[in-house]
């Protein structure tokens, strides 16, 4: 028996359209997208507004007005039932004579994790659960993530050539990738709550670390430096009153946050192991509110996470040449060989014309 | 305005198919297959005997019998209209009374180009050309470039990790890529007319440099060595009765072959100078049927095809993995850089389980 019709996949592929749309400017609440239906036609729709305005529901229910009694809702993550900044979304959902709901996925939200759901059948609305379930779980793996571990989603990106090269011999990266795989970073940088780079490629490349070439706003933007001296001159310190940008710092008597006049926040994790010190970012960074963190390199700061186990997801775009000598992807300070490497699981692919996207998940073999 | 049905694409794939299942078995002859269809029936098929023997076609046609007359033939190659090795098979066709022939790719062969098709037209059959263009041009590229150009067409195969390396810190590379993968060399093997690596890999692997895993022959074997001396029991020496064995040494005072009493043939190719000893190899085993070649490593003798721009198409295998440290997959004589890379046109991807195949086409650019 199939559970879920062409057309409820449909309306919930809408829902996830509207929801991408919306991912990363949502933190620290998940992307979520909403579609009423009612005889086969849309009556309202809507996505997470900025954190403490209306949740998906509600703003799709406002747009569907009267015409949501008894019409279907679509879903993409199961409607919350507690009081938050907003009022419970399954009340707003019985309360506008909804007649049935089919979810995406559960909130594996603590405070949520199932209730909402019991909430609405309680109240005699059909809840039907797990139509395009993968896709649902995917858009918001780092929310489900961070709320459950209470712990940053951390994503690495690398650009390679096929013989993995980030750079040639005389260090320069520009470019690699083509312009399709640079404006895609972009995008991913748009869906993450924060993006970092080492103090290497600060002083190399002087990079913005904006979103540009795509819609959506910037997220933070975190340099790790081992001290919190940078030049003047950089995009990073000039532009501090934009963006939030943190300068992080190995060290110091204990944890602790200093804003500087220039507008960067210098924070001492109060460690001066790396995997202390990272470990400590991320619990700070956590508290701070960035629920995910996208990392671009360089070599030193990319290894060191990955070395650590705390890379959730991996991304590396790979160019359509080859360099021979130059610089290579990581550098591990424990030699690995090949009966204990690295492992990625749940590896995809994407074309970018010519280039192509490697992404899965480190330290899971399948 | 559709030249071709759904229908010629089922037949035409039929052809296809037939046709790799010979192929690497019909040197310096191309792969071909051909399918006979009489009221929407199969009534004959066949593919390329081995060299001397019968072309597809003529071994559909005695299949198909009298069931021929007025029938539509389906063949992956422009027939042949040159007494060869055989009779030319435009021939048989129209003595056969086939009504239509419809021709994937016409034949680049000097000898044929065109001329087996004006050969039918002449004799009142119908003929189509064009039906699957793509797939049977790939399907035979080797034969149309080494036909072209009087000189072998060279793959080279690297297996890498996603960083780029071809074995751990300690020169390990046992197996870095999966079952799959490696099945699927051996089906590569059996295409190509001889498999080749340097003596390092000989000295380190002792690899047997056969088909197995997969049904077919096993190619010509060929082992690249500053000198003839090779140890006595390495599979490559002693298997050389049953394999033909070459052994490729630089110098000499001329182009040389000398037939050892072990089976082991030696090629003194006359240069000493890497590009120069290179090309000179490749015409003696063009003069020797080899009319393509399949480069598995090591590094050496990788990088130095590559750079001399002798390689025609790559496959690099990609496991799941990441090493950090290890094993580089090319060391050029000349360090390249960003804006003069090797790049690699006509990338494709395959998948194997978690592992996938980057192929491609060196130096050029789309």
């Amino acid at each position: 028996m199939k559970k879920f019709t062409e057309k409820d996949r449909y309306f919930m592929e809408r829902a996830l359209t509207i929801a991408y749309k919306v991912k990363g400017s949502t933190f620290p609440n998940p992307a979520v997208g909403a579609v009423i239906v009612k005889q086969g036609t849309i009556v309202g729709a809507g996505a997470t507004k900025l954190y403490g305005g209306d949740h998906a529901e509600k703003v799709a229910l406002k747009k569907a007005g009267k015409n949501a009694r008894n019409a279907v809702l679509y879903v993409t993550l199961e409607p919350c039932c507690h009081f938050g900044r907003t009022a419970p979304c399954t009340q707003a959902v019985v309360e506008a004579g909804i007649k049935k709901v089919v979810v995406a996925v559960t909130d594996p939200n603590p405070l949520v994790n199932g209730r909402g759901i019991r909430f609405l059948r309680n109240k005699k609305v059909q809840v039907s659960v797990g139509l395009m379930q993968e896709e649902a779980s995917l858009l918001n793996e780092d929310f489900f993530w961070s709320v459950t571990h209470q712990m940053p989603w951390v994503a690495l990106k690398l650009a390679t050539t096929l013989d993995g090269k980030i750079a040639d011999s005389s260090g320069n990266a520009k470019w690699i990738t083509n312009k399709q795989s640079r404006t895609f970073v972009h995008e991913l940088r748009r869906r993450h709550a924060a993006v970092a780079v080492g103090k290497g490629t600060l002083l190399r490349d002087n990079p913005r670390l904006t979103v540009r070439h795509v819609k959506g706003c910037s997220p933070a933007r975190i340099v790790f430096a081992s001290s919190p001296e940078i030049p003047e001159n950089c995009h990073f310190r000039k532009d501090a009153s934009k963006y939030q940008s943190i300068l992080v710092c190995k060290g110091g008597q204990r944890r602790r946050i200093e804003k500087r006049p220039d507008g960067v926040e210098v924070w001492y994790t109060g460690y001066k192991k790396n995997r202390e010190h990272l470990s400590a970012f991320l619990r700070m960074a956590f508290d701070a509110g960035l629920t995910s963190i996208f990392i671009e390199g360089g070599r030193k700061l990319a290894s060191s996470f990955l070395e650590h186990k705390l890379i959730n997801r991996l991304y590396i775009f790979y160019s359509n040449t080859i360099l021979g000598q130059g610089i290579e992807s990581f550098s591990f300070a424990k030699h690995l060989t090949i009966d204990n490497t690295i492992r990625i699981g749940e590896i995809k692919t994407h074309s970018f014309g010519n280039n192509f996207l490697i992404t899965g998940i480190p330290y899971r073999d399948k």
